[in-house]
């Protein structure tokens, strides 16, 4: 038996989330792979990824992990899964790992992006991996807000209801705001993520960008931990999976 | 009766080029934007582009006119013609000129740039705006040979078959081949270009980057005027419009 990981890119436009749906007949990343890979290997194939993503959210470098039999070289496996997988799926690297790897319990930290366009009239080539917003933004003051939620903080304000998790502590490592041309881009790296927080602090980032909240919202929107008056969540085809870190 | 100047950006992909073919019930760029310009107006548009583009091919500045009597002011034209178009087009400018402008007839100089994917893996989000190359390509050989189609030549050799036009005779003022990361970007700028020109010039680069052929061979292959000598036609789905000088 072997244990591969897998660094996996995808565009989210076609799927319905990253997690299988089983019965519903809704289209899947995770589905899509463990086709694939069942086919290749002749077994019946479950992977675990490093997280779900929510459908229409895009992944640059998504990892996954699974147990095998198979004795493809793993050099070898990203050019034959990619053969059988759809387009918009592709697998980029390979490895093995000792057996007790596991994709999500081993993440240390990922990384995030969210890509803003900002210009009048929006990009035929950007409509389904950047979120227009056609006035003027405040990129200063962005860049300071962002900056506000680096450190140890309880997130349970930028979490969409109905999570179930107890405990809302995250440490961010590093959250920027950056221009570069037409594009606003916000890379945030942290420890783990809740539901829908990226889109809630990038949301919330906006409405200081549009001069609706001052930059040091953030902080106390950190300490009142309330949804109700955090900012809007944006909509899920700006944002990317960067990459995991183990 | 005013006459009316466009700038268009289009994503080619669903599109069966530029051009409108009547009775065919192929969708084209000219009909998605003559149909959403005849609603607005209330009046049957015609368009003249400054050039066809083929099935797949993008556009980021494609220039477009009509005679229209509308009132419309020029500055508010883009937003309300691009609430009547699909996603994939966009209207980015808009302004009065003169009664006898014709974005055919009247275009100076175009540019076209032809995107070459070049990592191993395919990028999910490339896949339908670039053309992937998964070898190791001699980008210094290309660059030289680029540089050998500027000035005056006869076309002849770098034209795809039943073309009608008589005079093969074109001026290429700038073509060279750039590196940003993993995508090799072929940019030419010329007062013309023949039929399916550009994307054979990019074949025979590329054939120049893979070792098939020395960088000279441009100068040989212009010499020669044989469409059977020069390189492959590389697909419509790396190719855009950039831009159009008048």
């Amino acid at each position: 038996m072997r244990n591969i990981k897998m660094t996996v890119a995808y565009d989210g436009t076609l799927y319905h989330g990253f997690q299988k749906q089983r019965g519903t007949g809704l289209s899947t990343i995770q589905e899509s792979l463990e086709y694939a890979l069942s086919v290749l290997t002749q077994e019946e194939i479950v992977i675990n990824g490093s997280g779900r993503t929510d459908a229409g959210v895009h992944a640059l470098g998504q990892v996954i992990n699974f147990q095998t039999n198979s004795k493809i070289a793993p050099e070898r496996f990203p050019l034959a899964v990619n053969s059988l997988l759809p387009k918009d799926i592709r697998v980029l690297e390979c490895e093995n790992v000792e057996l007790d790897f596991h994709a999500r319990f081993d993440a240390k930290q990922k990384t995030y992006c969210y890509k803003i366009y900002n210009k009048r009239h929006m990009s035929p080539f950007w409509r389904l991996y950047a979120y227009h917003v056609p006035v003027e933004l405040d990129v200063a003051s962005m860049q300071a807000a962002a900056r506000l939620f680096e450190g140890d903080h309880d997130f349970r304000g930028f979490c969409a209801k109905g999570t179930t998790v107890t405990d809302y502590t995250r440490t961010i490592y590093n959250c920027q705001v950056n221009q570069e041309g037409d594009m606003i881009i916000f890379l945030v790296t942290g420890n783990g993520f809740l539901w829908n927080m990226v889109r809630i602090m990038v949301g919330t980032v906006l409405e200081i960008g549009l001069g609706k909240r001052p930059a040091e919202d953030v902080v106390r929107l950190l300490t009142a931990g309330e949804r109700n008056l955090s900012g809007m969540t944006v909509p899920p085809h700006g944002l990317y999976l960067v990459s995991v870190e183990y």
